[in-house]
């Protein structure tokens, strides 16, 4: 299956903070074709660090971050349905975003780009799946930030969603997931090359934003994962260094991912989609979860990991009785893995079967009512 | 009770990377009196970021760390007992470390100190212990990297501790541990102002300093207790900023606790105490922790608590089933705490308890066997 990126551009889009920005590109990818009637659109929202190319495999030969989920007989079947995902505005890699130039200035926005909530990201999916005709989405589906953006979904725009499948997620962030993030955001900023976010004539803070990814790496897996994966081997040596040199192998693993992430994403963008999960909360101006999703008219299939320890079981509980308080229709699936919150991209085979059965429901009943 | 950081110098000292450090200081404290037969001794050990301040009020009206447990009629009773801290090996607080200056150039070590284990650190306690005239202490006890070094002590010197109370401990660093500690050693390295350790003469690595300590912060706290303690409370403001200035009380406190750290701790030395933890090993050269704590003599307390999750129960728990697969005297308590690893220093109520009980114990016994 091959994927191609393509892009939309939206007029302006009204901002949560009360700004407007202007000539906002939409860069997406979509999967299986779209029926007559167009009722069997899935929209996959990605998490903090995905982008557009959610599955198949694109023109460098990469396959998409859910590739394991979504294609020709797997959860998001696209034999089935027409499956398509966007980069969240405030991204790097296509959709508008704080590398991207201000078409007032011709120069990229750096920090003088507005803070951005959950809310913006998906209003401007919204203004996408219009501009492709398409009034219901038969499902949205997300995990850790994509769940976010899929409740989003389904309390701001009720009558476009039939289905909502959050995922290793939650209504908001505590303060211990807003510490993790403002510790790499502190990073990022205490790096010299980070010039107030202006960097992008000179070099990016690469130190900083790799020990913001390592902070996060971390916080993916689970305690056990690392044991199994690293343990206290050493690498490439059978004694201790005695020195600062990497000796365990989770040293090593650390310093690569963080250094690697520097060529794939912008340090600016890590600024603000961090913040708006932080400021995501799907309470405020309701007073409760329940009141907020009371607005929602679909049904949700709600899961979760053991080992998840980022976005804890009792996060997608709370969403499954502030739901079952509103009589919604909502199954509950707490799925047994050692991967931590890393499990909804790689630990996908009860949550294939899980899924795809709640869609055929899904498809089984929108048929019937119509 | 007024305490006063006293000082011995040790011409040299052998250290487990087969250097030899010379002319050693050794800072510490001492609370309560030493009785004639010199058996009423207690070791405290400190923690990563402690000292040998551990109780009553020092020169400049602090108190000490652990002063909730250690003074007349509490845990640790200096109406009974003859109580001492000293500041590690490797540390920024009396004792020789990598600011300290090498005698050799009369210039700080910075980088040029060895690397250092808390075998090392143990090995310059018993220099000080019998530079005292104390042959065997009533008790070692520590929390987290103290627990480490009561743990080290038990085997590397049986016949000098009657008993061990390690608390919120392990046997050896997990991946996950280890990986926490190399984001706070490469927040440091990253910085600028490192200078690969000669910073004495210009200025500490204050930034990347700030960003390990607060990444430490979040490792210290339970995600209930940040929930209690901060929550998504703004900070002298109604709405969010739509800014990057902190917005939530967890932000500012973790700025403000980063930066207060800068002034008291010393980046080289952050260096060489986490090395120290991810080296330790008590398996190693044993092949298990039964073998190794075989050796040991003493009786144990061992305690953890519910919501530490940092050095988790499990990890009290392997010791505790070692120690019981040698048939050793062990008692293990697991306390119900929401403080997460901060308890042992903060929710000391319960601990206190058993303790006490567990000394007075040990001292009847010990009269016993004269």
């Amino acid at each position: 299956m091959i994927s191609e990126l393509q892009t939309v551009r939206i007029d302006e889009l009204s901002l949560d903070s009360g700004e407007v920005l202007r000539d906002v590109a939409v860069a997406y990818e979509t999967y299986g074709r779209l029926n007559e009637r167009k009722s069997n659109a899935i929209l996959i929202l990605h998490a903090f660090t995905g982008d557009a190319h959610a599955a198949g495999v694109d023109k460098d030969g990469k396959d998409g971050w859910w590739s394991s989920m979504i294609g020709p007989g797997k959860a998001f079947d696209t034999d089935r349905y027409f499956v398509l995902c966007s980069n969240v505005l405030g991204g790097c890699r296509g959709t508008t975003g704080p590398s991207s130039p201000d078409p007032a200035t011709g120069k990229p926005y750096a920090m003088g780009f507005p803070v951005i909530t959950i809310g913006d990201m998906v209003r401007l999916q919204h203004r996408l799946v219009e501009s492709l005709g398409i009034s219901q989405l038969l499902a949205v589906s997300g995990g850790s930030m994509g769940g976010m953006q899929a409740l989003e979904w389904a309390v701001a725009f009720p009558e476009s969603v039939y289905a909502c499948i959050p995922i290793a997620t939650t209504g908001r962030h505590t303060a211990q997931q807003i510490a993790f993030n403002e510790v790499g955001r502190q990073a990022i900023v205490a790096d010299p090359d980070f010039h107030a976010g202006s960097y992008y004539e000179s070099k990016p803070p690469a130190r900083g934003l790799a020990v913001a990814r390592m902070v996060g790496h971390i916080t993916y897996m689970s305690d056990d994962s690392m044991r199994e994966k690293f343990g206290r081997r050493l690498r490439g040596r059978e004694e201790f260094s005695y020195g600062f040199d990497a000796d365990f192998e989770v040293e090593s693993y650390l310093r690569y991912r963080g250094s690697q992430f520097v060529g794939r994403f912008d340090a600016n963008s890590y600024l603000y989609i961090t913040k708006a999960m932080d400021y995501f909360d799907l309470t405020a101006g309701y007073g409760s979860l329940g009141a907020s999703l009371e607005r929602a008219k679909c049904r949700f299939l709600v899961i979760s990991f053991t080992s998840d320890w980022l976005y804890p079981s009792y996060q997608s509980l709370e969403i499954v009785n502030a739901l079952r308080s509103r009589n919604h229709d909502v199954t509950y699936c707490e799925l047994s893995s050692s991967y931590g919150h890393d499990a909804f991209l790689v630990d996908v085979t009860h949550q294939t079967g899980i899924v795809r059965g709640f869609l055929a429901r899904c498809e089984r009943e929108l048929e019937a009512a119509r």
